[in-house]
């Protein structure tokens, strides 16, 4: 289990999947010791060691980033959580070098959609993709691209959080905080493959 | 990793504890295999489930549930999940017969208030109670019952999870869908004790 | 002041804004007595009766509706509202017939941004328009057609209401409601006119 | 209608009622030109300006001031929305000298709850009690006051607004923002008295 205090102890470069997104995916996923895991980008790791944490001790999380610095970030994250048997961070573009198939895909890059394609040929059948996407127009772009690739769409969320303060004078919500990092988007891949001309949305044009 | 539609394939019984809250949960203990769980009540047995792929292979999950048929049916919810080896469905009350200390409890009771002084003695220093209250009444009796013991208040959090339609006809949120379950309260044991007259929150009375 | 369960008595047809967001845009817009007001569509008339209590007595509402059983529909919703003399349901495509220069005008029609250039036209300089819109799509295309058209955003937002339980056994929101209508844009007719090319939003393409 | 920028004209002194929650009482009470309104405490004064404004050019709101300091402010905010005619701000406790019957009451003051009875007698039958309260226990005593009092709970909600970005990268809701005002309790007083002895809720001992 996390120490007391553990997230202050992570270092933060780019901006970081937080605990609300990343409990909304863990949750839903049933992610547990010995799958395998694609995840990109790094970043800061936050998102890499949450997957780490599920699948350890035998399972893997090969998590691609393309920029040194973040990397050199991801991985003393990585390192600090005690995972580096079980996450690696791995220089360069998505899925370089990995030759399996993956239980589950997590994709948090600017272009997300355009790795879908390549993500879907990696994946498992009845495997699990989720896209984390700030603005509406890319949720559309990636759920096309997932359809594109015989996908299925089972789920597109947003999760609002809110703290409460509990104190002596009463109970209510903080007055300002957090209001928005991402959609979520959860895309299968089937058992038995699906055409891909499927009407659950279509691209614009 | 859960297959497609696992969580249709569990029974529901008693009310369930959504994958928002679980996630929520899940992302911020950071459990991990090995660790020790003790949740009350199990109810449908989703939340020990949770807990248990969290722990898995080699941790312990001790779930209490004083009524027979909700035990019944949590049982057969582990067996669907295959967590047998790991989760265990206590007959009877909250922590019957568990005699060592846990990393993590979750309490998810109609007097979950009255569990807190109970659950403190079973937790390790630095361990994590959460408490699972519809009630903003309950969720300050929980945080004045776990300042009490000697618990350091970490957070109080509720989630509001949306669901969006990306559809060609363009994307929102779906008009109508669930907009409370509960509030959830986060204690930790402190590594070395902290006298209990915090006055974070304090009795009304 | 309504009476008691006055919206009980209003008939619904197409789908009405609710209080929810008529507040959003009267406290926004702060009309009075005297304002002129577009409206279209008409649909049920719950707008065009916010409106009109807004400006009466000596304000004026020209509630455009194309479809005649609407059109019935809200005049009967006009004429329990005790506004016959302040709001006008008007039978035909907007803005048929209306010469003047409106403070407000509201749109909420499934192409309401076709109506915007012609709605920037009846404006007066300082004037209001705002826009209801399911989709985030059409919130776009609405504000790109506003731009474009010189007027300047204000704001987008998009109201959340939960209801809340008070009773014996505590204080909780309802579980389960509304959650999504529509967003809404507010943009101005600047007083003096600024150039089109604004760079806030353009077209995709 | 408000000017362009009309909110940045006003003094901001003690924490003022935003337009979301302004918003949803107006669409809830539908005021209107005569109406007769009760404010307590005035505070910065925007919440009697939009009281104003519905009520104008014959209705009167008197609004409430202990504070000297509070009720300069709240006057001169007055002045500058052009309401002095119908708009009085009345320095003192509510509702000093006030002999009439109002249609409309609205409570935000730190102890509403005990200005509930007072508020009750001094209504029309059928005439509507808001109390806007930051903390649910206080939203609670309200209600109970409320009861005591022969009133009937209609509503009690919580008005939740997210701003949108509509930017050419594309439409999402901005990261930080207010998440937390207060709760809006509705109240009527019946036509016909009912007897006090609701069990709708009632003090917890």
């Amino acid at each position: 289990m996390f120490p007391q205090g553990f997230h202050r102890k992570l270092k933060r470069g780019p901006a970081v999947v937080l605990p609300k997104d990343l409990g909304s995916v863990l949750a839903r996923a049933g992610l547990q010791h010995g799958d395998v895991v694609l995840d990109a980008g790094a970043g800061s790791g936050w998102a890499a060691i949450a997957w780490g944490l599920a699948v350890a001790p035998n399972g893997r999380v090969h998590s691609f980033e393309r920029r040194p610095e973040f990397a050199d970030l991801a991985e003393g994250n990585v390192r600090r959580a005690g995972l580096e048997g079980v996450v690696k961070i791995v220089r360069g573009s998505a899925f370089k070098g990995f030759k399996g198939e993956a239980d589950f895909v997590f994709l948090d890059c600017g272009d997300s959609n355009k790795l879908v394609k390549r993500a879907a040929t990696r994946m498992k059948q009845g495997g699990l993709l989720v896209g984390y996407t700030p603005h509406s127009e890319q949720m559309r772009a990636f759920v096309n691209a997932g359809l594109k690739a015989g996908l299925v769409l089972e789920e597109c969320v947003e999760n609002m959080e809110r703290q409460w303060l509990v104190r002596e004078q009463g109970c209510r919500p903080v007055n300002i905080g957090l209001i928005h990092t991402a959609f979520l988007i959860f895309m299968r891949k089937p058992a038995v493959a699906v055409p891909a001309a499927s009407k659950a949305a279509q691209p614009t044009a």
